[in-house]
């Protein structure tokens, strides 16, 4: 059965699931909204969570069992994953994969020696997805992991942190390059504050801006054409993150003409430690232009750290996929990343094919209720409804922008307060709520 | 003793308070950091906290104690509110007051009814104003309370709303311009969405740009040179604020092109609501050049609703007096407005004094300790240390730009990790906090 | 078609529902888990929130339209109210009701003309439950809106608002004997501080446990044999509430030796805003033997202030039904209240039967699941694999008591790490949460 | 200057501290409330934080420069710290240390391997407090770390597990016994759950609390007389944490008759993260005379994870000193334990002396303030004011237990609503606030 004991996982449908390895919902070249699932979902798999992630928590020790553990050295152990690695995504039909750098190949002592350790595994990797046509959702650098980093890179206040991070990065693009990656994408794992008062935050970000307008420049310069990405999150690991939602990081790249070559990879989770739901950072992305790819996951809002579980809500992913819809994909070359690690009492090997298969089944789920919702025009409709006095009469002023002050004032003045209140409209949510829930039943009990 | 049964508040220093009806460290012309007092802090009296506020809650009826409840006309009660208005400002010696138009005068049954209350009431003020000296900090508009603004007011999905909102908006610039508003507030206070499968939020944020956008032109027709402010706040009423934060406006100012009309109006209690500190939404707007006014208050970091406590907490009155001094003032023609209403169960009439006095002695005091701060240059040089190899060498290439990816690496690649490592500083944040704990001794026993 | 324009709401299934009026999955008399749906669920209509909540919020004035708002004197509408609420019950199919006292009738300026209010309304209640066979699920006093509550009630430090609450409590178990409630419900909804500087906790605790002892002596002098119930809640209205959760609270009761005179009433955004999840709450009382009665309803969240939405998440509802399921009843005498208000811009009169009909199907869809899930032994079978190591050898002699530290460590001493590691059991609980996804739709595709 | 290449701190007063290393208000023999501060203190050094804590956090490998990593041998390594420790403790001044079994000495494969390693170690220990006179505020078990304790210890539902970890609690107790540990502290680190359908939690207490009555019994067996503390904390590392927060883990005291045996050891981080202040929870214990002893943190409390930061805030060491004062001491046998790590940014050896004298300079000014407000009892005067009414007339019957439903009834009935609002007094929570920031001024400005 090759190197992981599973089976290839194929769709078996509703009923027919056995022991978690099967798929429910995921057929992968099914037609839904006139493309097959697998180019609405575009599913990646996150190397660092499912090939390093030991299972630890801020109090546990390592739990995971995995096979290549029997490989104590460490270049042994990084290239003998890449072997495991495509078996899995094959084996769970997952057409992309993504990577930090530094989870393929251990650090040398200097850059220099990094980069060698580095560009053996991707020689492997660059074999190994010829042979299986899984292809590069998005690589990026470890800027946070290396105790170099404990007071940021981009915008650590050593410029010699700086410097090396610039130079990490040129080989990453190189890297991305080399392996025709869709995107390229920057977490800001340690771009912030740990108090303001040692801290010049504007100072900071222009060195960011600065180190980002590099890569453009280097990019174009090699001719490496994947859309940049910028990863949201706050709060973690230093008390402040810069990148701390959607809004606030176009408000960056507006600030330091960033936009035109930036959009944004948005995660469930860190939507929710920013206090927003995953839906509000997708539309906040989606209607502004910069939704670029997604981070699937899910945590609990009424938890305070960032748990990176794989996604079973179905709520959160009928919203989602209900804008992945209404954008026609999710982004110019996005994908959807499972930024996702089994709890840590899912500890044996084969829980990595189980919680991605329910991962995908979650988003393959929400597409159905999803598409099913457009196929109706349900929400359209009601959003139509909704807004019509903007389409005629005093609201079309507001729209072809020969409304003033004055002209309003003019029109209202003399309105009583019974017309006013009459001009609101019930839109009794509640229902709207419940048509929700009807469509997640209608639509998958015909899956 | 006037119409409040209370005595003319003085300085008594801080051995001298009886009853809490004296100040400890707000000495109104004593000159500090170059400035007397009250040019740096310019208190503002909030009208509707303080004279319109029942200290309801949302299970409890009003406890407020007033004297002028005896008026039971409701046009009678507003006009004698005046007169207890500007005699507490008087006896408090506050040099500012704020208000929204509906908290000076009922409503009619239209908007011209509406503006020929409130104009009664307007009349009365620019009487009290010339006769007092004491001046307007910003008046705004209340497009919130009634029922008709139930889905917005400039977001309304409902023509008939937005247009009545930019009559009310249109009456209110022009008391600002009659009584010369230093500066106009715009609080979303209904802006956002309760849920977004009935919303189209760039739709509604288009028509929120185009009625500032008038606002914009009407002001500048009548002449009314006013600080525009907007006032972020997240989470209440409904679910989302379009509001939600210093950088979530500035985004959204930066995108309709309104960054030249328009700064921000930072509350402390609305800036712990988007789980930040006081002193981030300080700081994000000043070092974007946003900082247009400050709305002091505080609340409580576990508590998720509004509480708009008056400011006791000297590490924040500190922490946004040393943003304060390191701008130069709150703003261009900012003051510091305390909306902010006394506890539910501090309900006499003199407590609206107590309440007050804390909150300016609170100020004061965060005022003289960011003042030693900077006359040592504490912080300055502290910063200056951690950031100084971005001064020379490398560092100073990325600051004139003609750092590239390459030259980074270049001068990155051989460099072994310990060299790396000693280029982080150990910057023991704990002892910077007991310093600062130091500061506030040693500045207020001087005080 | 009566007070109400709206016929009587009937079960039509999932695809018959025009306009929100009428059940999907609620259907009275159809036997589940061998009792009829409505006695599983045993619905109740809350009083305030349905007939006198007016919609407002913390910014916004009533938006609500009600029939019995033409009634201008208070006395007149409370009286028609009642005829309203009945027709309402009966309409909706709902066989419970709940009442504050405060809610029925206007106060007077003192206790007994208050009393005397509140028996001209219990009066017409009393008629009414006759004629229609509706029941009083539970009552209790509104110790909390007035401002002489301002301080608290039982824990007031002061003696005559104590008093005053004791000879309140007096006639409300009078009412609740004359009715035939169910249940009494004790809400603490301002017994907790805002400050602990000028709080004696113990103190005020003591007075509140006195006052219970007093509540269940005099229900015992007039055989009022109603199963007594606090209701947890915590932050609002004021910093603390001694009722925080239900652990907090089930350790007053055992500290002042009331635990077999007092269950607890289970609130779902109560739950949330203490960090817990409501089946987290019903379960800590169900299994300690606390488990009362249910307040149905939603929050959000990450939203920190109570919105009493009505209940329309499946997985809540199905959670909170499987506990039900599993303790055989809600509770002794429990019902499932729905301490839900209409969103603000569901302010319509016929939205009062449309939110209550989501409300009541979401519930009999849990029910339906939870079921399901039950007859299936899922959850069963999964925790006594889990748990089998304790039914035998070393584990059975900790539930024998023979155990000892020393045994244990006997037991333990050589055993090589790896077989200790292989005494855990990888859970894969990601599995499980899409396996309760599959029984939703499997459940409700067959309702 | 010894291992550390830092001389003893002194205690050099407000103005005399030079690069963080000398006391500002900790002077050691001062007499304060009658004690000497130490003996008011009783601080503690947390060996894992201090020895073995590398400063990792999430995405960040360690930053800590230690002089004893140059021993590679763990074992070596562990011995080695013996020597470091005892010499920060004597340099600093501290009197206490504790630690977890773990801590000390690397596994083996077997427990009977791991009690031998940590024997040897504790050999060392049991020499150097011999001759340096520190003293053992209390020990621990780590059944939390290892991968074997995934599901729990005490709570595992694996029946191994719980024997293992019964084992290596008796040799725990052993070494307190052998090392005249003032306290025993259980920290539930892994006893809780990650999800309610898979977990039986009254089972699961059961267990608990039957391996709580065999330590129980144990130590009688054994002569080893120290008090047994429990440390709650809710929300991490897994969903939910049993022993939550003060009341939680108390009403589990109760519930299994364990109440004489065990009081709670109260952290400053760990009641923010149940949405408590460290007041409130110390309070809590307090009043109900479960205080037993402190861990001395802090964190923030917009931040959702446990930072144990060491503690500089003086509100709350002002608040938490208070209570102790209040108390008489910090419990039977306790200390103030800091469990606290340098920031990740402060990783020189030295740091680890700054961080403690920050942390203990925190608690003696919080001390000196709490002494001084003792001292004038301005706390005990406003309290006792605001409740005199329950001191006689008809509060007193609520005392004497003389009142009734009905005599209280009978007392109020004819009352009208202008006297009982006349019985509120306002508290002006405000002006309390503010005479707190100025008993922090003129206590410390004396010190």
């Amino acid at each position: 059965m090759g190197l992981w004991d599973v089976d290839k996982i194929e769709y078996v449908g509703r009923q027919g699931v056995k022991e978690g390895l099967g798929f429910r919902y995921y057929d992968k070249n099914k037609v839904v909204a006139g493309k097959p699932m697998k180019d609405w979902l575009r599913f990646a798999v996150a190397w660092w969570h499912t090939f390093n992630q030991g299972l630890v928590d801020p109090f546990g020790d390592p739990t995971a069992q995995r096979p290549y553990y029997r490989y104590t050295d460490p270049m042994d152990q990084a290239l003998a994953k890449v072997d495991y690695a495509f078996e899995l995504f094959t084996k769970l039909g997952v057409d992309f994969f993504c990577f930090h750098d530094r989870d393929l190949a251990p650090e040398g002592d200097t850059l220099r020696e990094s980069d060698a350790n580095l560009d053996k595994v991707v020689d492997r990797i660059e074999a190994a997805m010829k042979d299986t046509g899984v292809k590069l959702l998005w690589n990026t650098s470890s800027l946070f992991t290396n105790p170099r980093f404990e007071a940021g890179a981009g915008t650590s206040p050593f410029a010699d942190i700086y410097a090396y991070s610039a130079g990490q990065l040129k080989h990453s693009l190189e890297i991305g390059k080399r392996l025709g990656a869709e995107n390229y994408v920057f977490w800001g794992g340690r771009e912030g504050y740990e108090s303001l008062w040692n801290t010049r935050m504007k100072e900071e970000q222009d060195h960011m801006a600065a180190l980002f307008h590099m890569c453009v420049d280097y990019a174009k310069e090699i001719g490496f054409d994947a859309q940049f990405l910028i990863e949201p999150k706050p709060k973690e690991p230093t008390l402040h993150q810069y990148d701390y939602d959607a809004a606030t990081t176009i408000n960056f790249l507006r600030t330091y003409d960033l936009q035109d070559n930036f959009k944004l990879n948005i995660e469930g989770n860190h939507a929710n430690l920013a206090m927003h739901t995953y839906q509000h950072e997708v539309r906040v992305a989606r209607e502004t232009g910069f939704l670029g790819s997604l981070d699937a996951n899910q945590g609990d809002k009424l938890i305070g750290w960032d748990m990176d579980e794989f996604p079973s809500d179905l709520y959160d992913a009928t919203a989602v996929m209900w804008e992945v819809l209404a954008n026609g994909s999710i982004g110019p070359r996005g994908g959807l990343n499972f930024d996702a690690k089994p709890r840590r009492s899912s500890f044996l090997p084969e829980d990595l094919f189980r919680t991605h298969i329910v991962g995908m089944d979650t988003y393959a789920a929400g597409l159905l209720v999803a598409a099913k919702m457009h196929e109706d025009g349900y929400i359209e409709q009601l959003q139509q409804d909704r807004y019509a006095s903007f389409e005629s009469g005093i609201g079309s002023t507001v729209k072809d922008g020969t409304a003033t002050l004055a002209s309003l004032e003019e029109y209202s003045l003399d309105k009583p307060q019974a017309e006013l209140i009459a001009a609101d409209k019930s839109d009794h949510l509640e229902v709207v709520k419940a048509t929700i829930n009807n469509y997640i039943v209608e639509a998958l009990a015909q899956a």
